[in-house]
């Protein structure tokens, strides 16, 4: 059996340079669970790909270790280092493109990111988020919708951002009012959204650790243009884990995250003598769990 | 320029499941050493193809970053984790045979292993490295010699074992004698070497954490059979930094860090009536620098 299907069975003999992919995987025992079996097989093989192609050097091997062990080191309930690498390696977001195929039309997935939290207050439509008098205030207003364009009654929708300094209130725990720049919506039968925040702004991903000193290495920036975060949950729909970007922000092309989709990018336009300095449309399309690519 | 290569200049847009390799290894910057910027794309390409191939899920990638974290945050001065990660996986056994080709007839190396000390004492040919009673005592005998059959002289030769209970004595710091099962021995003209240890036994790696747990999930058991590490240097050669095996030892075909090669499984014989009960002859064959593989 081929390394890259799980087990093998017939013995491959002692580990060497030219069978190290064989040698490791055969040892797997015959009661592991095959998609376990899979992924590890697979893990193997192209752990031992990368290190054959480079040739990696005893001396990049012990960078690699110590890397690792200083990611999993600055971790803390916090902060997770691990989840900043797999996003500024592209992982996160393919796992999410992988996960998340939905045919064309229905609003495309981003990152869910680390500054969600559970439990933020439900607001009446056209409601305030934003409470510390900072940033340039923003109507936010579009609809809800099924790939048919029928509205969606019931959708649950969840939104936060950044504050015009560029952190989200979990990241100012002292800070009050508590969920500043927090809310949560439920559409009526119409499927119609409104609510005002603040224009987002780009900010920095925490770059004091290694995942900072990589992309200083890479000649890289640790910035995420600006962006309103948006779940969408509706019963018997995909769930939507989202952003809308602001068009022209100067990192929509260098995302440090690559979180960017061209469809996921929003208008925002100033407003002449309204109540909010500027105005963002946006319909959020929901998928049914059949409806995939 | 080819992803493979490392960096490319034409832009690429934005980041889709189809471009995620170019899409991330575009965004180097011009002046990235070009060495990183090898290894670097090499990385993202098997990262992604990894999670492509396999179509990692949601779930699955969650227990990926909570199992590195993990992995990190058990490590201290006295345990790395992550090369107990490296060496289940086979990478530490790869990384050494691509940087220690050596031609038919020269020693083979293998690992290096967490548990050398700098600093051991050099002792007397013939003598003791076994301090504490235990264990059955054993004759290792041989000679350090250069591909042409010449004795090495000046070699000098550090060896290391574990004591009857499976133990280093850095794994059990409050037991004394110091250096017991350790000693440094420096050959003369005729590149002879002996001195009396014990027969190794097998032993289990650190196996409650992470990685334990990793192996019992893959059916595999944590031991490695039974070993006498050795590092040998002289002037004018390649380090070699290897095991000899105990011939016969149940964990031979199985070893969990996959470090056994079959030039490496030495004789131990029972010796009949003389000072030890066993004794283990092995040449030390050294390689100079030109001459590789
Ligand atoms: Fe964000
Ligand atoms: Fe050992």
């Amino acid at each position: 059996m081929n390394a890259q299907l799980g087990k093998t069975t017939a013995p491959v003999g002692y580990f060497t340079e030219d069978n190290s992919i064989d040698a490791v995987n055969a040892r797997m025992g015959q009661d592991v669970s095959p998609r376990l079996a899979t992924v590890m097989a697979c893990l193997v093989k192209h752990l031992h790909l990368f290190a054959r192609e480079i040739e990696l050097t005893q001396e990049e091997w012990d960078f690699g270790i110590d890397f690792l062990t200083r990611t999993g080191q600055i971790c803390t309930q916090e902060r997770q280092e691990f989840i900043l690498l797999s996003d500024t390696l592209g992982l996160s977001m393919l796992v999410d493109a992988i996960n998340n195929r939905r045919p064309e039309g229905a609003t495309e997935n981003t990152v869910f990111g680390p500054f969600h939290v559970n439990g933020a207050p439900v607001r009446k439509m056209g409601d305030e988020i934003s409470f510390d008098g900072k940033g340039e205030s923003c109507l936010f207003i579009g609809r809800v919708l099924d790939l048919d364009g029928k509205p969606v009654e019931g959708a649950r929708i969840d939104v936060w951002s950044d504050n015009a300094d560029g952190y989200y209130d979990v990241q100012q725990p002292d800070i009050q009012p508590k969920w500043n720049n927090r809310g949560v919506f439920i559409t009526s039968a119409d499927g119609h959204y409104s609510f005002v925040g603040i224009k987002p702004v780009s900010y920095p991903i925490p770059d004091d650790g290694p995942v900072g000193q990589m992309l200083g290495k890479l000649g890289r920036h640790p910035y995420r243009p600006a962006h309103m975060h948006y779940m969408v949950r509706a019963d018997g729909f995909q769930k939507l884990v989202t952003h809308t970007f602001v068009g022209g922000d100067p990192y929509l092309t260098s995302d440090t995250v690559f979180g960017v989709k061209k469809t996921l990018v929003a208008p925002f336009e100033r407003v002449e003598g309204g109540s909010t300095t500027w105005r963002s449309d946006f319909d959020f399309v929901l998928a049914r769990p059949n409806e995939t690519r």
